[in-house]
């Protein structure tokens, strides 16, 4: 097998499952992920579809990529229209994306009663509008629609798809499962023939998850002589899900031998997975392979003897490769060279007896459904409390919300809070209201009109995203709250979070989190000039 | 492909992973509904183990089934010891069961180093153990384990345990990959080659999802020539879980051409699916293959209209062969076919001149941030609105939520709801005040105090889950807040929605909609009996 390009779907494809759904910013922060895992080509979404999806490129016009290439979407001209005359295809010539993808029909049944076109009609929608982008100077991929029921139906219309695509110059021909009902054996078959059929075209595979075989289907397929594969992270997508690449980049690179990431890439698979469902909103599979919580889990007590005599007796993979770490023996010492690795990162100092008094109140927080994965800024205050860097911003006396829907419709929010400057022993005393238009929002305002004096840096810490994921849902609207916020300050971004049975108290955790963070002496000297190492860059 | 055997490990093998308990009544309903779906062999667990297992087989020696039979699990015989004075062999020779499954070592990775034996004691261990089991009557299977891993360490050794299995008796040798890290063409070619080797003996296939290739594994090895398949429902395991028999059902039968189910009980498959999801305590998964609740759900425009044109060009199954349902998710996407045919479903009449309103509606309020994908109750109602039939539960006058943090560090909140039941024009006026421990626990509390005494049904609904997302994030706490709030009553469970600045406010209008799409007359219709076209079904 030769090289294997990886293609992510993501931000399109993985778009039409139920629920999805990112916001530009967001969106940005994907690519920069995938982009520094070490993924070739971004399919970013169809630029021609509304304007958020042409906002979202026009953006990534001018953002700096290490390696990635950005993969504008869209479809085959319409019929009875002249490719240089259809909308769609003049976007994306227009588009700065250097490569296009554009899905057509391979299956005479989708031709004949969804599109309703003639055979011949369609493989000139396919050329015509193959060609039209190739003159404009791009790079197009041709993502055949439902090759594998075509082939089944008619192997000679499905093959003359193919090839008027290479033949008006498509750089490769991808064969999509696009209901996901192919079997492993039936795609291997497919992939062969059309291989020895089309011995020239460069094929592609992309595969849906509907049989429970969609990592598999692409792996075979690989095997088979497809060189490049798409996917998307977790496998999200429409129905059961498209086949989920963060497995099928590990089984490729850890099991059939393909170099297609560093090792230190591939050791951020865990971390780029649950950084995306983070920003998806989703709660990480812990039976996900690879990057689960539980992939490396070893509960039965013969197994967790059997794992400290010879790690691969029954590990198919070292967890490290991915970036995972073994359940059983996250031993003292390896989670407290972490914390100190983190806390050099972040310029805090912390002996060893902070690093390990810093690893059990993790351990003790995480199991009351904290978690510092996407909570980088609560992660080193904890640090800086243990080491005794903490600075407080003040100290809080009480805080009150009141939410009062009135007879006439009206919504009115209002936050009172009484604190410390510095601290009760020695300070002032602040007595602040705001309204807002949630009940974050109003603590927020007047925690800010109260300290905003005092610390003027304040007013350039923005809250760019607040979210809000109900732990043990069973219990309904008293089951335990996690609130994660993202704030920035236009340099830098960081996350921190707030675990209540309440909502607005595990907010409040959040909020002040978020503020001190900021406000730390470490940070008032970075934004005087002195790059931090670890911090996260913003896209 | 001859008969396949369809062997179930959930009750033993599936027990295994992360939170995994059944009582000894539930795993007996487990027992019957795999019975009732046509399971074969059922693992029903490890009676040396405790007394609990112990009382299990107790009770299943008195049970009636329809076809299944009971298999008692075991290991074979510890080093150094007779197989007739090894107290585990025993409990399995006295055991009601009429199968036994043995697990022993086949891999000189594990002989050596976990079980610390010989090549040769291990050899004897196997064949003594199912010697001994046949001696006293039983029909005995052999799983071995690691078989993958071992063979590719040392195929010789491997086959000898196999081949020693066999001539002492076994009826047959189950390959398992227990580790999990096989690929489908190693897996294939190990299943191949061991058919070549040892050709008189049958064989079975046990996996595990580590790769993702769970159920791949397990159908190639069919393909290969094993004759029976072992997983476990919605593949419940260690770590990431056993092949998942439900899909390996559905892909053997429908895809590959094996009958195994007679087609009435095929489609129970997503029921029972479901019922142990439930016994589980765990949300069934919207994606799983086959029997999720998105398995089958269409969402964009061309696609909707495309499952009208012919189901075949967009579902690789009909729905209804699995016993799951076209789901045509409603999104500005859709138009007023759509709407139509969610109207029917519900049995709400709607005309043109009002499906054409609920599409506008939707389109309106998707636009400012609704999505109903997952409030199928909000969505009856608007159309109920749109269409006449709505009956509203009460009348609001005003609400009030108080959250405080006292200088304790105390968190006192409480809601205050003024009604009117049912109407202020002609009804009584209700005020509640309650205590909770979050905004809308508290507002639910004092909401179902006050009208739980003229709708006692209100009682049995409960809310399941809540969640909250916040739009346009960019806005930090300033955003907009969808919370969509699942509920049930025991058969049926619905969603919600609520949108808002305010996220108390969103939460309300999710809570109120819970409520009322409860309690509107067709459901209360529907709790006597008469059942409901396209509803969800709860196991």
């Amino acid at each position: 097998m030769g090289a294997v390009q990886l293609y992510d779907a993501t931000l399109r494809d993985g778009m039409g499952g139920g629920g999805m759904t990112l916001t530009v910013g967001e969106k940005l922060r994907v690519v920069h992920a995938l982009d520094e895992l070490g993924i070739e080509l971004i399919e970013a979404g169809f630029p021609a579809s509304n304007p958020k999806e042409r906002e979202l490129f026009e953006l990534l016009a001018g953002e700096q990529l290490h390696s990635a290439e950005i993969v504008a979407f869209g479809m085959t001209r319409r019929r009875e229209l002249a490719a240089a005359e259809d909308p769609g295809l003049a976007v994306l010539a227009q588009c700065f994306a250097p490569v296009c993808t554009l899905v057509g029909k391979s299956s005479p049944l989708h031709v004949e009663k969804v599109v309703r076109v003639s055979g011949e009609e369609n493989l000139r929608m396919i050329a015509e509008s193959i060609s039209f982008l190739t003159a404009a100077g791009k790079r197009v991929l041709f993502d055949a629609e439902h090759f594998f029921d075509g082939y089944a139906l008619d192997s000679g219309y499905a093959l003359e798809c193919a090839r008027a695509a290479f033949e008006a110059g498509a750089e490769r021909v991808v064969l999509c499962d696009t209901n996901g009902g192919s079997l492993p054996m039936r795609v291997q078959a497919v992939v062969e023939a059309v291989r020895e059929a089309l011995p020239r075209t460069a094929l592609g595979i992309h595969t849906h998850d509907d049989s429970g075989c969609g990592v598999a289907n692409a792996l075979v397929a690989v095997q088979a002589g497809a060189g490049q594969v798409q996917g998307t992270i977790n496998g999200i997508g429409e129905r059961t899900g498209n086949a989920n690449l963060v497995t099928i980049i590990a089984d490729l690179q850890l099991k059939m031998g393909i170099e297609l990431l560093p090792a230190e890439r591939l050791a951020k698979l865990t971390e780029t997975a649950h950084l995306i469902d983070e920003l998806l909103n989703r709660s990480p599979d812990p039976a996900q392979p690879y990057v689960g919580k539980h992939a490396f889990a070893h509960k039965a007590g013969l197994h967790a003897a059997g794992v400290r005599v010879d790690t691969q007796a029954f590990e198919h993979v070292q967890p490290e490769q991915v970036g995972n770490s073994r359940d059983l023996i996250v031993s003292e010492l390896s989670g407290r060279a972490t914390v100190s690795e983190k806390a050099a990162e972040a310029m805090v100092e912390l002996d060893d007896a902070a690093a390990q008094r810093t690893v059990e109140r993790v351990k003790a927080l995480e199991h009351r459904g904290f978690q510092f994965e996407a909570a980088d800024g609560s992660f080193e205050l904890l640090m800086r409390r243990e080491g005794g860097a903490y600075v407080p911003l003040f100290e809080l006396e009480s805080w009150r919300v009141l939410v009062e829907k009135r007879a006439d419709g009206h919504v009115e929010t209002e936050a009172t809070i009484k604190i410390w400057v510095p601290s009760r022993a020695d300070g002032r005393r602040l007595v602040r209201t705001a309204e807002g238009n949630g009940p974050v929002n109003a603590l927020d305002t007047a925690l800010r009109e109260a300290i905003g004096e005092i610390h003027p840096h304040l007013r350039e810490i923005d809250l760019v995203n607040f979210k809000v994921r109900i732990l043990d849902e069973s219990k309904g609207t008293g089951a335990v709250t996690r609130v994660l916020i993202d704030a920035s300050d236009g340099r830098r971004s960081w996350g921190s979070i707030g675990v209540s049975e309440n909502l607005i108290a595990a907010s409040w955790d959040a909020l002040v989190d978020s503020l001190e963070y900021g406000m730390q002496p470490a940070r008032e000297r970075a934004r005087e000039g002195a790059p931090l190492a670890g911090e996260r860059s913003r896209a």
